[in-house]
């Protein structure tokens, strides 16, 4: 089992996004320090987080590091170009001597739709044609491709190519039954975002993955699977639940506000706090 | 006056991308060190350099140093979207502190415009384009834009915004009269290389950059004139030349045979030497 860090960069009320970015760095060279395997980070392109481009704020840590792998978390895939995107990881890989993983997602937020010229309605065709040419250029070799929502291309080779072959890659996926088939059919590593609701809930999507990547041909023993769940440790449970309902409950609420969920209790957050909950939120022993 | 290097990171021949990159970032630790005021990273898609994201580099760059300004060498903007460059250089302006500038050009090599889907009939247009969309955004508030090459934005803001308002932007120029006018228009600095000819020969290019911003209305004692030329020093001009023409001579005729250039030779680079030539290769007396 590897265990590791996955953020969204978000600011804190009166934080400068310059705070915010040297905090990030100071937190992954630490997380490297302490031996943890991996650090990834989101893109968002809204006020309340600082990174858009996970991977320029990777290529920064990866000059700061030395062991720990390094992700995004996910990569928006869906409204971005995978030629930039197996680009930037490339080149992340070359500075962190074979440290790079890309995590790609359709994305939970659609801030990046309407930047980046693309329709909502197409939400899953976009991902799904975007990491069909993922897929290609990873393979290392001339690319010839075409679909709709990118200029084909025709024997391309794209450089730089990276140490690790192939780049790593992940599918990221939020509770879709959907995607976890894909994942598991491409034999693709799955990560599952469980943001609320009890891991139990998430047990059976995970054996979809192996159904799919088994009936597909692939091994399941070999394809990994990831959770990212809130957590939060500190000496006692109390201490652990008090700290961290004010910053969860402020950020779950602003949120749920653009979504329609309604507001956070604290009720609510001890219902959904470990062993059996969604939020490993505790004692070192409570959260272990 | 302010002294620089700019770097295309080519590979040397036999050397692994992994290993260039890692010189890289040891050339950009160094000058840091050594208190020199900028160093540039080139983008290319090809397989003899190793950058094609120069924002990547850079972030990693931004990462290591404490003082130098960290600059594109250039931005093929043309084939890019100017969302995505403005985040990426905001974010390595969060992580620098401050020093990112962005060095945008049309491109002196066409390999991006089939990688990413662009004709090269529209080679002007295209960065035209594309600079207009970019200034708005650097301006700092909602923008609203629309265009032939790029999907329209309605009062879009985007994330994160930079240190530096506005973030540094230099327009680079190979010799074309209309890209010196539209830089000294816009009230934009200029940045011209100098690969081959005399260096006397580009001073009507700053004339007219000069005049192009007076007849705008911008003050051209504001607007700082950047050029870009070989250098080599070592301590004799013979020691430097001898060490510094056959690299030269493989890089040239290699590209030169892409190009329609005759094969180089070394009566050639003599004639072009320092201190009346392009390239600034000698011992120090010399090249000073």
């Amino acid at each position: 089992m590897e265990l590791g860090f996955a953020t969204f960069a978000d600011l804190a009320p009166g934080q400068t996004p310059q705070q915010r970015m040297r905090n990030l760095l100071e937190e992954v060279r630490l997380a490297d320090e302490l031996g943890l395997d991996v650090f990834a980070i989101g893109e968002h392109h809204r006020p309340d987080y600082v990174v858009s481009s996970p991977a320029v704020a990777l290529a920064a840590a990866a000059a700061i590091t030395e062991r720990i792998r390094l992700s995004s978390a996910v990569t928006v895939l869906s409204s971005d170009d995978p030629v930039r995107v197996f680009q930037d990881f490339a080149q992340i890989d070359l500075i962190s001597g074979g440290r790079a993983e890309i995590m790609a997602g359709r994305g939970s937020f659609i801030e990046s739709f309407p930047l980046f010229g693309y329709d909502l309605e197409d939400y899953d065709e976009l991902f799904a044609e975007k990491l069909d040419l993922l897929l290609a250029l990873r393979a290392g070799g001339p690319v010839t491709w075409s679909g709709r929502h990118r200029a084909p291309l025709r024997g391309a080779r794209v450089f730089p190519q990276p140490v690790q072959r192939p780049l790593p890659l992940w599918i990221a996926v939020g509770g879709t039954p959907q995607s976890v088939v894909r994942a598991g059919t491409l034999g693709l590593p799955l990560a599952v975002a469980i943001i609320g609701g009890e891991p139990a809930r998430f047990a059976p999507l995970v054996a979809l993955h192996r159904d799919a990547a088994r009936r597909a041909g692939h091994d399941p023993a070999s394809l990994p699977v990831g959770i990212n769940v809130h957590a939060f440790v500190a000496p006692t449970s109390q201490e652990a639940a008090d700290a961290f309902y004010p910053p969860y409950a402020e950020v779950m609420t602003r949120i749920g506000r653009e979504r329609g969920w309604p507001p956070t209790t604290r009720q609510q957050f001890e219902a959904m706090r470990s062993p059996r909950g969604a939020l490993a939120v505790g004692s070192p022993q409570e959260v272990t």
